[in-house]
């Protein structure tokens, strides 16, 4: 098994408004994809996120607000089954620090080396939606290689 | 043990233009620090790598011209200690696609998720220095957190 992690540091004093990003469709769509359907807010429901190619369902698996959301992949590409992607969030000092992780990749495949450099954007993205109150979601994103 | 592992793909029909990024002192002043010392294009060699807050001593293990660099830590971190570095470039049509991976981390500490992060970002660098001519190395790097 493979993991991708990641530790961004967001400048606000607010654990809540970055649960917020990760837990409405509002939030969602303003740092990894416009195309967002669903709310986050409930154990069990069904998030659907599509790009121009493809998307992603997920499960929302466990909630600790304002500082832990974990998914699990409902639907999407065959690398990402039974992968999950969880995000941690703790206040230090004038930085609300979320650790992410998307665990359980069953082969370290070219796609996961993709999606690890795609996810630092996104979180990057999530990052300038909470200082500047404006992200990056795809089809905004920061391209990266010839994938996407 | 766990790894860092990204892919990014960038626009040139030269893998010798990337290698030459990772194994001359201009090139990799060019993208992770500017205050880069020494020569990467000779197996053996130690690059000296200083940031703001420290800085990383780097063995050249390996080398395959033009598709493959690989680096030991020879002083650094703790956390840094035992891992090793490499880039693996393959030309995918109109795109030079590096392979890069951070290995042998003995423990997924929280340092190693913002190295990931990181990473993501100078890798982006690299992408541009190629690209455009002009990267974002230390000093002038995107700062991900509040350690960096």
């Amino acid at each position: 098994m493979a993991d991708i992690l990641h530790r961004v540091g967001i400048r606000s004093d607010s654990l809540q408004d970055v649960y917020n990003a990760l837990t409405t469709t509002a939030g969602l769509a303003g740092w990894w994809t416009s195309n967002t359907k669903g709310e986050g807010d409930r154990v069990g429901n069904i998030i659907e996120f599509r790009f121009g190619a493809g998307g992603f369902d997920m499960k929302v698996a466990e909630l600790e607000e304002p500082s832990r959301v974990v998914w699990e992949l409902a639907d999407g590409p065959q690398e990402w089954m039974g992968t999950t992607i969880s995000f941690d969030l703790k206040q230090d000092n004038d930085f609300v620090i979320v650790m992410f992780k998307h665990a359980n990749w069953s082969e370290p495949v070219e796609f996961m080396h993709h999606c690890s450099t795609k996810w630092a954007t996104f979180l990057l993205s999530l990052k300038s939606l909470i200082e500047d109150g404006k992200g990056r979601p795809d089809p905004d994103d920061i391209k990266i290689d010839n994938w996407n």
